[in-house]
């Protein structure tokens, strides 16, 4: 089966804005099995939206218009659409109803503009709009299914996901599953070749690799009759991918983040962490504080970016600072040390680096970065060579201080349950 | 004249990725005076495509299609457009010895495929690729001209703004310059109502207003029959702009954030900083020393996110937090003191304030925040009332945050200057 989209817009055609729905629209469809052949964006004229209406509906099965369902004149694709269907527009009552409810729950009234908005092409089906006054519909017209949905993202994903989706699934007789197996402190590359073989062998499951800094994200996306034969399929992927890349997976749920991870496991083990970072001035802290409730580990963190402040609020020994400088391994621990007596945190973390763009020397390069990592009592350092802008260098050190963080608390415990075990 | 854009990629028909290339090219065309009715994605498919490209060829005086230039068999963008033009490929030795030097510099050597990517149609005007081995080319046809493109971003919009500028820029006779205002401090809809009146009468110049976190840009381009005739036309615009926004306007650089904006200003004034932060976790001094050459200015920082270390690090109070609470003016101007004081520095910012989701009361809501500006012993203490997720209002708070900053420098200067001048 085939489905083409139509985005109505002048303001995609000026660039104004970027055309997220087209690919939002792709990836679902994509994952429901339709096949898709042409995306077409077009101005708020009826003759060339016309056009390109007709043409679609003679080549795909499915049509999905987005965006001109507003108040004003200049929004006309459901008048095309009815037009080009043959269907008169009549006044919709639960839809003016619906109209109605949305400004009086906001304290305004509709000008005499919004109930245009009511009025749906005959025989339609209605789909609403939690969050916005333009209802959706779906006209099943001879030679095609035709879906028109509102153009801001936020109210066509909605309406996507509670309408479009389910009746969608039952055309096709598909329904689609999908996990995320995230995985941290393993580079891109070397997370591709080591699912390589499952990518080219895949077909249903699809399996398909995102990398983000410091993470590399597979997502694992099934299609079956239901959901259950569909998670069927997914699972034992799922399952091979954590076998292969054991502790580094940090989640498979939607909406955890490293960050959220880091913050269960310390909360979980019952310790407090401090950050003292340099080069990235915050980031570090900024990260973990995002999380909700993190006041429960989380209370202090400082950014030393001068020596000084090394020394005076970390106790950094004016020695190392001189013989091994501020970005050493020597002075990544005393940081990650210090900080963890000064603030009385049962795991500390401590990141010195050079982000560039100047100050690297031949000896120590922009995107030499140390990492120190404390948990009660034991220290681990690593050395790191990122690449790219001050920002990036930046943000891949903040990822790898949380994922060295997770490692060390991980090390630490399983250590303790093997001693309790021999 | 009337140009649209063919965007080749299964990729995006598969909603892999988001088809930023048609948003870039739609705006530079639009200010280029060119009208754009229709943009199509098609797939990597010669039957398809060679269809979408002879309707574009009938409708359209020029055709910019971007990707299918790779060097595997499924890029066949330069074939269907040679084909349909009725030119023959040939070798182009000056993109051969291109692609030969690409590699070298690279330390590979090409493959066999890369050699494909040097067969041009006959005729064509090539442009060179500096980003990767492609050329691009243009190809005047009798019924419209085409413009064939990388698809990847970074080698599209090199190419377009070296060699498909100027072209098109000859044949529209119009040369493009753009400014942008960048505004702190005034929210989007006051913002947009200061300028409604020169928006309703916008022609040439353009003004279009885009919100980011705590900012406001306003970018004004004009088109004219060469730089000088352009800029002519936007300086005018430019200068209003700056007489009704006044200070709020921080820079009119493209490469000028609004950290960068308050690094230089404590530079310039020789003032050192530094930030105490509660529910933005480190963003504000993550955002800092985002700018090179910050250690000037920039040695210290805390994250005082628990009570206790706000008294211990920043001397709060315990009776301030115990009867105002921890988000209160009073919290924010002892952070800030103390802050100042402790890392004798000669301004200091602090945030104190509910992120939410948790923690609101119906005295002090979600979104409620104290920031306290100190600059050389006077204070300012302001209270926010932000709205949406955690992130939104942290991210809200840290730009409010420098805004402040700003502000406060500001008007200590011009006091002193004042009481100089009395």
């Amino acid at each position: 089966m085939t489905v083409e989209f139509i985005c109505v817009g002048t303001e995609i055609l000026l660039g104004s804005i970027v055309n997220t729905n087209a690919a939002y629209l792709s990836e679902k469809c994509a994952a429901l099995g339709l096949s898709c052949y042409y995306q077409t964006v077009v101005g708020d004229n009826e003759e060339r939206l016309t056009f390109v209406l007709k043409m679609a509906m003679e080549r795909s099965d499915i049509v999905i218009l987005s965006g001109g369902l507003g108040p004003t004149e200049d929004d006309l694709t459901k008048e095309a659409a009815a037009n080009v269907c043959g269907r008169a527009l009549k006044m919709h009552e639960p839809s003016k109803l619906a109209i109605e409810r949305f400004f009086a729950e906001r304290g305004t009234t509709p000008t005499d503009n919004n109930w245009k908005q009511a009025m749906l092409p005959e025989g339609a089906i209605v789909m609403e709009n939690r969050n916005g006054t333009a209802p959706g519909m779906i006209i099943e017209a001879d030679s095609a299914r035709l879906i028109l949905l509102p153009g801001p993202p936020r109210e066509l994903i909605a309406m996507f996901e509670e309408s479009v989706e389910p009746y969608l699934a039952k055309l096709t007789n598909q329904v689609i599953c999908s996990k995320t197996v995230k995985i941290c402190g393993v580079g891109e590359s070397r997370a591709e070749t080591m699912v390589k073989d499952l990518i080219d062998a895949q077909q249903n499951p699809t399996i398909a690799t995102y990398a983000k800094s410091g993470e590399v994200h597979i997502r694992v996306t099934a299609n079956g009759e239901d959901k259950k034969a569909a998670l069927k399929l997914v699972k034992p992927v799922v399952k091979e991918l954590k076998s292969r890349f054991g502790n580094a997976v940090y989640s498979t749920e939607e909406d955890i983040t490293l960050e959220k991870a880091v913050a269960e496991l310390l909360s979980a083990n019952k310790l407090t962490v401090t950050c003292a970072e340099s080069c990235t001035g915050g980031m570090l802290s900024a990260r973990l504080v995002s999380v909700p409730g993190i006041s429960d580990v989380y209370k202090t963190g400082v950014i030393t970016y001068s020596n000084k402040a090394k020394r005076r609020l970390l106790g950094v020994k004016k020695s190392t600072l001189q013989k091994e400088g501020a970005v050493s391994a020597k002075t990544a621990e005393e940081m990650a040390k210090g900080a963890a007596l000064t603030f009385k945190a049962d795991a500390a973390v401590s990141i010195t680096g050079i982000a560039g763009p100047d100050g690297g020397t031949e000896e120590k390069p922009v995107g030499l970065v140390y990492i120190a990592c404390y948990v009660k009592g034991n220290v681990i350092v690593k050395k790191y060579q990122f690449t790219g802008t001050r920002d990036m260098v930046r943000e891949a050190s903040a990822s790898a201080a949380l994922s060295l963080l997770r490692e060390c608390i991980l090390e630490y415990y399983s250590k303790v349950t093997f001693g309790k075990e021999e």
